[in-house]
C-alpha cells in the first residue's frame, strides 16, 4: 500500500476491525471501513445482483482523525452503486447493528435449533406448518455459518448487552402470559406497529422478490 | 343449530375452543374445528386474496368421538379452496403451533419492543438499518394485537413450555459467545440450514409477493 492509498472493507463488525488494522497502517494510507446494510442469506459472487445496493444504507466508520478526502472518495464509490451513505463511529455502528441485525440473527438461529430438537413435534410438522411465522426465521437462520460465528465472536460485548435487554423484556412478557395480563400484551403488540410503519414509509421494505431477498433455486 | 349441522372455526388455538364449545353442542351437531395455516400480518376481509389458501396447510382437530362424515365434509370444503388438509388432536395442534407460530410471534414482538426502548440507538437508526435482519421481525410484529393477545392467553401452557426451551437454548448460545466457543456456534448455525431446505423443498416458501405476504400500501 503506497502513500495516498485508501483501505476499506465491507464487514458487519467495525470496532474489532479498526483495532486490528489501525496499528499496521503504513504512513499516508487512510482506513475507511464500510458496511453496506444489504444482502440476503446467500453469500459469494453468485449471490450478487445489480440492484443489491440500490436505496440501501451503507455505513462508513472512519476512525477518529481520518482525513475528509478519503472518506469522500469511499462515499462516492458507494453512492455510485446506488447506496445511501451515513457516517458514525465504529463503536456506535456495532451497537446499532447488534440490535438491528446480530441479535435478530441469533434468536432466529436459536428458535430454529429449538424446533429441530423437539421430541413431541416432528421436524416434518415444523416444516409443514412453518407458514405461521416460523418460516421467516428459517430464512435468516440459513445465513452463512462461518460469517455469523465471526460476527458474534468479534461483536461480543454489544451483542451480550442487547441480548440481556431482550431477555429482560421477554421475561416480563412470559410473566404477563402466565398471569393473564392481557392489557400488557395488547399494549406492547400495539406499540410495535409504529416501527413497522416507519420501515415501510422509509422504503426499506417492498414486496419485490429481489429487494433484500432473492428467489430460491 | 339443527341436528345434522356441522360447526367449525378458523382459530389459531384449538384446545380451549373445544373445551368451551363441546359442552354446549346440541344433540346431533358435529364440531370440527379447523385452522388454515396461511395469511399475512393483515386482518379483515380486505386482507384476503384468491390464492390465500392454495397449497397451504389446513389442520382439522375434531374432538375424540366425532363422526367421520362431518370431518370429510369440512375437509372437502378446505380442499376446494386449494388447501392441503391434515387431522390431529387439539392438544397436539396447540403444541405444534406454539413452536411454529406463537413463540416466533412472541419473540418478534419482543425484539421490536426492545429496540424501540433503547436510549443509545435512536428509533430512526433502527428503522434505517433494519435490512440487516430486523425488518423480517417487524413484519410479524405488525400482526393484529387483539388476536395475538388472545392466542397467548388461550394457549398459555404450550407457549410457556416452548418458551422455556427457547430460553434454555438461548442461554447456552449466550454462554458460547461470552467464552468464545466458535465451534458450538458454527455447529448450530450449520444444523439450522437443513430445516430451511426442507421448507423450500416442500413448497412452503417462494419469492412471489402474494404467497403468504402481500404488498403493503
Amino acid at each position: 500500500l503506497a502513500p495516498g492509498a485508501i483501505l476499506s472493507d465491507v464487514g458487519s463488525v467495525k470496532g474489532s476491525v479498526v483495532a486490528a488494522v489501525a496499528p499496521h497502517l503504513p504512513e499516508g494510507v487512510a482506513f475507511v471501513p464500510g458496511h453496506p446494510v444489504a444482502g440476503t442469506e446467500y453469500s459469494g459472487p453468485d449471490a450478487g445482483f445489480s440492484t443489491l445496493f440500490q436505496n440501501r444504507w451503507c455505513i462508513l466508520t472512519p476512525p477518529e482523525g481520518t482525513d475528509e478526502a478519503p472518506v469522500a472518495r469511499v462515499r462516492a464509490f458507494w453512492e455510485g452503486l446506488g447506496a445511501i451513505v451515513e457516517t458514525m463511529s465504529p463503536e456506535h455502528h456495532d451497537l446499532v447493528l447488534a440490535i438491528t441485525s446480530h441479535v435478530p440473527h441469533l434468536i432466529a438461529y436459536n428458535i430454529v435449533g429449538t424446533a429441530a430438537d423437539l421430541e413431541e413435534v416432528t421436524q416434518s410438522e415444523v416444516i409443514k406448518f412453518s407458514a405461521g411465522g416460523f418460516r421467516d426465521f428459517t430464512r435468516i437462520a440459513a445465513s452463512d455459518p462461518t460469517m455469523w460465528r465471526d460476527v458474534f465472536l468479534t461483536n461480543k460485548d454489544a451483542v451480550l448487552e442487547m441480548l440481556g435487554r431482550f431477555n429482560e423484556d421477554l421475561a416480563a412478557l412470559a410473566r404477563a402470559i402466565r398471569w393473564g395480563d392481557g392489557e400488557a400484551l395488547h399494549a406492547l403488540f400495539t406499540r410495535t406497529r409504529a416501527i413497522r410503519r416507519g420501515i415501510v414509509a422509509m422504503g426499506q421494505e417492498t414486496a419485490e422478490p429481489d429487494f433484500g431477498r432473492r428467489k430460491e433455486g
